[in-house]
């Protein structure tokens, strides 16, 4: 993996602001639209840039914690939907359509195996984790090869013209594996960063806290380094999430957070490398209490609060619509010189 | 214009509800986009809906209360905007391409007279309002002529196709105009409704709460009905939005607001007719201190909070595409059944 990633330059910044002073409305009139566009003419360095083939990564990968009855929905959900996800029949299949973005789906550790499918990008590191409340989720050697897909990955899309790189996952189980993240990572109690997920009532949310304390002991002292904390209480599609932000940062192009679990792997990118936060955009606040706690630790503000907690990528899919409105704006808008548009008096 | 309006039916919502919970996602977990689909499948009596052809209108108009110098622009950008309207260069052209959504321009009363103009619907009612610090902005018969143009103008939209009806506005001087009907319409001092609009300075500010009160004294015991409230201190693209509103209610077709300016307008139709409420989504929280007011006041949530405060629509666009993804999941979505995706434990 290419590291370090460089900042963005504060200059490009600047000047993106001046131009915005140029364009046909009120200054800061488009909030933080503006923002969206001065951050990514910075991230391009062009002014005139595009976010071209908009691209949505979908990950999957199963958690031995579901074996602590951590979500009412069984464990073979997670390839019923890599299958729904291929036949164009899921949320995200629809979002994107609607929205001109690309969709392409990862097995990165589906736990049941998937045959050969069109459209599917196999690149299966385990068959799921392990139960981490008894042992590490994965072995060090799964967690940076998980990290290496995701990063291949973005820098597959970017080869291909994609200038906007978003990213979602599906796995069972992993709001859990989310939350014990978020615990490690902000210092949250469990309790705090555990919500309801797919819909768990007050006996599995109590369940999921008691993982969550568990693995807590289980790794105790051993979750200061960012990819121990990943192999041990990580999962295999949050490695490649966390892998993706960093590819995508490394080739300098704007990368979209999803809701909660895409956020804990964001989060991990940035504590890999703090200058993949100049190339992320959060999307959503979703309604799992522990992401509002992500959020704050990121310091980033989301786009959009629309109260989803799907993930696969649909808070993405929305944001990512939010940008391109921005770019579209920034780079297609009249001056009020060659508008003929008079300034303020 | 064709009233009364017909409240949406309840069984309709439930059925909605129903459909929800047979697409493969956990229930609720769509949030605030399930809420659009259920009332859009309402409106339209409909589960398999289409919002097809979405349209923006945008109605321009002057303000005579310009003249107490309660804006940084001065008057001529009204016209001139409407210009880089059909040149394509304003904000709302570049989000309305980003989005796919057509724009319609209509002059119901711009001060400066514009020649036949392509693109540009002519529907002047008058040269401008007059200035109701010190007499009524319009006549009773200004107010219904430019009400019956949006109303016409909405009964247009749909009778080519379009089944999404978003609405905007050009007006230099029209954030005071909004400001005094926020002000009448909620009973809030008119320092709470006024704010910055294009850029006021403190001055302009002091100037924009001065020529409210004096309306107030001028129209004192004359604005209690929402049509002589209109007349005497609105203005001809707000009452032109306001009969789009009944417009498009009345063919039961989904309407969506944008920032403050739009809000009064919409707030007046609601007054006019509460089951227009049915009908109306609110677009966005624009960063104007008098919209959280209005927004209260109808008690309706803004899809987005981007402090946004330009006007044109161009919220409106940016929510049209919320409603479009979650028309799209809402009728496009695989069944747990017809997936085969096991459901909850």
């Amino acid at each position: 993996m290419k590291f370090p990633i460089r900042p963005i330059d504060p200059h490009w910044i600047r000047l993106a602001e001046a131009r915005q002073l140029e364009l046909t409305k009120p200054p800061g009139s488009l909030g933080r639209l503006e923002e969206i566009a001065n951050r990514c003419a910075a991230i391009f360095e062009n002014l005139s840039f595009r976010l071209s083939r908009p691209r949505i990564v979908l990950f999957a990968g199963d958690h031995g914690v579901c074996a602590e009855g951590v979500s009412p929905y069984p464990q073979e959900v997670t390839a019923q939907m890599v299958f729904n996800f291929l036949n164009g029949g899921a949320a995200i299949n629809c979002l994107a359509r609607a929205a001109g973005i690309d969709l392409e789906v990862v097995d990165v550790g589906v736990a049941a195996p998937l045959p050969p499918l069109p459209g599917l990008t196999a690149r299966r590191i385990a068959c799921g984790t392990r139960n981490f409340c008894h042992e590490p989720a994965m072995t060090r050697e799964q967690a940076e090869g998980a990290l290496q897909v995701g990063f291949e990955i973005a820098g597959q899309a970017v080869a291909e013209g994609s200038n906007l790189l978003g990213f979602g996952e599906m796995g069972i189980g992993n709001t859990t594996t989310a939350a014990a993240l978020t615990a490690a990572l902000t210092g949250c109690a469990p309790a705090d960063a555990v919500g309801r997920g797919t819909g768990a009532d007050e006996a599995c949310i109590a369940r999921k806290i008691a993982a969550i304390e568990r693995a807590f002991a289980a790794h105790s002292g051993r979750l200061a380094d960012p990819l121990e904390m990943l192999s041990r209480i990580g999962g295999l599609e949050i490695a490649a999430m966390c892998g993706y932000c960093l590819g995508a940062a490394s080739r300098r192009r704007p990368v979209v957070t999803d809701g909660f679990i895409a956020t804990a792997a964001a989060a991990l990118a940035v504590r890999l490398d703090p200058n993949v936060k100049d190339y992320l955009f959060a999307a959503h606040l979703s309604s799992e209490p522990g992401h509002r706690r992500l959020l704050a630790a990121l310091d980033v503000r989301p786009l959009l609060d629309l109260e989803m907690r799907l993930g696969e990528g649909t808070g993405a899919a929305l944001a990512m619509q939010i940008m391109e409105a921005a770019a579209a704006a920034f780079t297609g808008m009249a001056t009020f010189a060659s508008a003929g548009v008079s300034g303020r008096s």
